[in-house]
């Protein structure tokens, strides 16, 4: 059997056959909702995939990261498809694969590069072989891959997500909020692995700041569901995590204040960092002011940092 | 100057006219929400008031609590009046009331009867004299009385709500869901002051369990806007105040864990307990039978429970 031949099952790509998806960028957390709120923003990394029979793995990558990406088996992309892979049947028939990356989201500065890698794995290797596994498994098993479902599930369903894990389980309502607005992101020029901004955080925290961010995260939901734009004063604020990290990203707390200063609704650390992600209302157009401002306070702290502003992605990972 | 003369001011009412309102009972935390989420329910106080010029209060009270209500200046209701008169020119001229209360908002239970005390004793004596506060001053004046808005927020807005303070300052979504409930609530014999229930909290949490009421409450408030069922599951679950207060309320895990058995889709302590309330689908028609498992639950524990079946009250506060 060659890799051009049609595998004998209905629905099934042939192995030679080329699938092509797109994956937004995310950016967890949104201030209060530590490990459970995430948003899909306008930046995408596209992967093109092509499985093979023999036990051969070819990784280009262009774009962000080209140079650093692992080539190996060590590659997330791989070893997503392969963990698809090896719930079915097809483990044992597909040990190779060609995997060509345009990467437009930044690698290790809070915008889940790593999620959009694994989602994009286990969609387009769930498509090859005729999807056997729904939005909730791909869900659950992109979970079970990274760890958390902060990012995966914004990268997978688009919109605004609020996730739950109940012993293991995951279960994510995504939304899109009646309002509409931009997300303008300042990029510090350093990467801040995940590993070492969650090795800060203290095991235990105070009730007053777990009731804090209950309140804001709670309030944040009803907000952007309703879009009520007098809620959103204070409401992406946070006490659990940005406080302990700060020390990790010079410029972080004057970031976030230059950003409300220029007019923005609210700013908070994107996931674990160390980029900031400021929410501004679309129709205000303060998103270049923003940005303009953001940048210049991390500089004032010695740190470089590019600007982008996105929108909401409101689709999710798909085939294009 | 006589108690049936008019007050010389437009839209004031005569000092001798009586107004009437009625306010909902209401459920705090709704399991994760702790101090921040909160409901009205189909349960009421009712109050009439007349101002009086001399130093004179005349209390009388039918219904819940009748027999220990204080029927001097200690009393809420007078003490609220006077909050608010004591803001306006009024408080120099009003120096009495006479207050007629019909309860059915058991007290001290976890149904929000002080926060009904309040907000009925403000909502009157505002309209009496020309409502020179609007709901968000009422709302800041409750809540300062009250020391927090858990209660008097439903109570005053009516409908589901979500409050974030933020330095004293409090803020207030009011939101209808999209999905038609029964409140089941099992109200055991012996009341549990809430200086007692909050003294049994400890001052420091685990990060995890901040972590799984933030992502509980968020998802409850989303999935109440949109009305989506299938989101409920697990989503009135609480780490941080109903494992400490457990001691307080013998039967509280075994009512919790009947209502779900019986159908209901959640279950949680009311506020700071004692009572339990259930979150039922109305046209699943199980409320009775929540109803009993619970009351069982609590009886197999040596309390004596009586029931109520309730729907959201979506008024708030009003006139009658």
């Amino acid at each position: 059997m060659t890799d051009n031949e049609l595998v004998n099952v209905s629905g099934i790509k042939p192995s030679g056959a080329k699938i092509k998806v797109r994956v937004p960028g995310t950016s967890a957390n949104c201030g209060p909702g530590f490990d459970c709120i995430g948003l899909a923003c306008s930046v995408y990394n596209d992967l093109e995939l092509m499985l093979l029979r023999e036990p051969k793995l070819i990784v280009e990558t262009v774009g962000e990261g080209a140079d650093s990406i692992p080539t190996d088996e060590k590659n997330i992309v791989w070893r997503s498809i392969k963990t698809l892979l090896d719930r079915t049947k097809f483990g044992a028939e597909f040990k190779g694969a060609v995997i060509k990356m345009e990467n437009h989201i930044p690698m290790s500065r809070g915008l889940g590069s790593s999620a959009a890698a694994i989602v994009a794995g286990l969609k387009a290797a769930n498509a090859i072989v005729g999807s056997p596994f729904n939005r909730q498994e791909l869900l659950q098993l992109a979970t079970d891959i990274e760890g958390h479902p902060d990012n995966v599930a914004p990268a997978l369903l688009g919109g605004f997500t609020v996730s739950v894990v109940n012993y293991g389980k995951v279960q994510t309502l995504s939304f899109l909020p009646k309002i509409t607005m931009n997300f303008v992101l300042a990029v510090p020029d350093f990467p801040l692995p995940t590993w070492q901004a969650r090795q800060v955080l203290p095991k235990e925290v105070p009730m007053k700041d777990a009731i804090f961010n209950i309140s804001r995260a709670s309030m944040l939901v009803a907000a952007l569901i309703k879009g009520k734009e007098r809620f959103f004063k204070n409401v992406f604020d946070d006490a659990l995590h940005q406080p302990y990290r700060k020390g990790l990203i010079p410029g972080l707390r004057e970031a976030i204040e230059a950003a409300r200063k220029a007019g923005a609704i609210g700013a908070a650390l994107s996931g674990a960092g160390p980029s900031v992600i400021a929410f501004t209302i679309e129709k205000q157009h303060i998103a270049n002011d923003v940005a303009s401002a953001m940048t210049q306070a991390f500089s004032s702290k010695g740190v470089n940092a590019r600007s982008m502003i996105l929108k909401l992605d409101t689709r999710g990972a798909h085939i294009i």
